[in-house]
């Protein structure tokens, strides 16, 4: 446990350049707030490099533009965009040559280490599947997103957001362990504490599969370094209680946009309250460093990336709508990832797990624990 | 059409007495507040009769001090009280004489029209069932909440909210058809616009049975008196796209659970930051009538009270937690399901939709029609 502490720190001490592969048309406003989220990113962190796909004569107006991205920013010209409301099946058929396929391509070459897309989360997903293939042992790839919380941190993760509408204990299981990784990378928790997503945290409610992913789960944290809380309920998710929440892709992509559209709607509530009467509006003036502190707190542009993991290759899912400030905060999160090669770590990880009967398998850790 | 808004409008201008059967010594904090919240909804409806089940001495002498409640309350001794932690099996077998049983037992033997009480849901449940039967054609009962919304009333209708950790496609079209009738009783929505939930609306998303759902509710769309919007999101529980939310228990949970979560959040942020200098302090103080109205709009007190449907008699479900204005809530709730008979009015609706075939239950439904 020392030693993944110093050798974890010693890869924050020695941060080495990072190439991350970007999709720059798949957003809603097209290329415009990526290449200023690219430009914000390199300003503040001199070790990242950018691969640019998309209609390359419009990208290069804009990197032109932007002097911080000289000698940083290569642009590769692709044709297509996969649109919005593509199918995963019918993207994944006749993707080749778009902006989304060439980017993720990227990262199977090995050109890039992490590949960020603002497009259709099925098609990426898909496209990332056949491209990257799953990591031996893992079942369903999971989209983990970031929660803001009561922890120090400011945020929990969640998985699966959404990859996958269903899953069963062994996959449950798969998520826990992939959520300690990226706990660890993203949020920089040496022991994050996991907890399974449930109507209630009695070890009798809940169904079979969850009773069966409980004991999976238990069982792995003995022998992996992470706490296991037990059942959570809908209303730990913003708590401190617990840094990874486990669940399916379906209660995860509910549970996700239902936060997001609670707090939505309260923010509209207090625009509208603070917007009454002259005396509201003079209190709203004077309350604006006070609810600017809590705008920061809740930000979702501060929270923007969904990770996929259990792919041999980084992917992230930036939101559609994402402005340069969302698109630097992925950017961010892509960085991390691809700084600690992400994708190894967690193989690892999972490859000592599937192998209980420790012998081997105990030697493979032991060997990569050192090299982590 | 046309009879049916007459004579529910008819019965709103002829209300009639109901009486309520009150577990008194469910809640967290005793009798104490439910009888204050017994007095507050009295002192503002001349309609309401009480018989309140628990400790005789204690509640009698906190009725005593409430002249509002002379003459429009009986008390009736319980010696039993079911725990928080119960198991509703052991509830179940060991219930008879408690405060709970007896008050929900008051409501099968017609001395009172609807049931309340504060204490451990699962429980609730599972003695409702017991003594008040299910509803002929309903496999399960749900539990229905009201959910703080952008609609005109301020409420949409979400359920099962967690009766039950599954449902079929035909439990989810019955859920769509108490979720209607609910919401013309509750929110007084004449045509409610039903949504089933889902990871996304595009058609071809989401799990089977979601899908076989969507194919039967929009065929009884057809022939029923609502609206079917089709998927919604979790974006789309706080929404004005829609007032009868439909989902699977676990979901349904979870997404209520994650919406209280949030809110609770954000207004603890809220107060924090207000807290953080002398003139976010000043700031504070100008903004409290701003901070009201949206505390107000989405206080849970105001959405107290889940409500069972399915069953041959009808049980409201109040915070375990609530204070009087939460415990005023609920009975407001039940008040206006009792008005109604609302479980006779469901039964006609099932037993119209479980004979497509439209010959004698015609006559029924026709019949039923201008009772109701």
């Amino acid at each position: 446990m020392m030693a993944r502490r110093s050798t974890n720190s010693s890869a924050r001490e020695a941060p080495q350049q990072v190439t991350l592969s970007i999709d720059a048309m798949g957003g809603d406003a097209g290329p415009g707030p990526i290449v200023a989220g690219m430009a914000s990113s390199a300003a503040k962190n001199p070790d990242i490099r950018f691969i640019v796909f998309g209609d390359a004569v419009q990208i290069k107006a804009l990197v032109a533009r932007r002097i911080i991205l000289t000698d940083r920013c290569e642009v590769r010209h692709a044709d297509g965009i996969v649109t919005m409301d593509a199918k995963p099946g019918q993207a994944m058929r006749n993707g080749k040559g778009t902006s989304m396929w060439e980017a993720i391509d990227a990262v199977r070459a090995g050109d890039a280490q992490v590949c960020i897309s603002c497009g259709n989360t099925g098609a990426l997903m898909a496209m990332s599947m056949l491209l990257l293939r799953k990591i031996p042992g893992i079942n369903r790839p999971a989209i983990a997103c970031l929660w803001p919380s009561r922890n120090a941190g400011g945020f929990n993760v969640m998985l699966d957001a959404g990859a996958d509408i269903r899953a069963d204990a062994e996959d449950l299981l798969q998520y826990a362990l992939m959520g300690t990784s990226y706990a660890r990378v993203g949020l920089d928790i040496d022991r994050p504490r996991v907890g399974l997503l449930n109507v209630g945290t009695e070890e009798h409610k809940g169904r079979a599969e969850l009773k069966a992913a409980h004991d999976l789960i238990t069982a792995a944290s003995r022998q992996e370094n992470f706490d296991y809380v037990g059942y959570v309920e809908g209303g730990d998710l913003p708590s401190d209680r617990v840094d990874v929440i486990v669940t399916d892709g379906f209660t995860g992509n509910v549970a996700l946009k239902t936060g997001e559209g609670t707090a939505r709607m309260i923010s509209e509530l207090l625009r509208e309250g603070f917007n009454y009467s002259p005396l509201s509006r003079i209190a709203a003036l004077l309350a604006m460093t006070s609810l600017g502190r809590l705008r920061k707190r809740i930000d979702p542009r501060r929270v923007n990336g969904g990770v996929f993991l259990g792919l041999n290759g980084s992917v992230v899912k930036s939101h559609g709508s994402a402005d340069a400030t969302g698109v630097s905060a992925a950017i961010k999160l892509a960085f991390q990832l691809g700084q600690v090669d992400f994708p190894a770590r967690l193989a690892a990880r999972v490859a000592s797990l599937s192998t209980p009967v420790q012998s081997d398998a105990d030697a493979t850790v032991q060997g990569f624990g050192t090299t982590k």
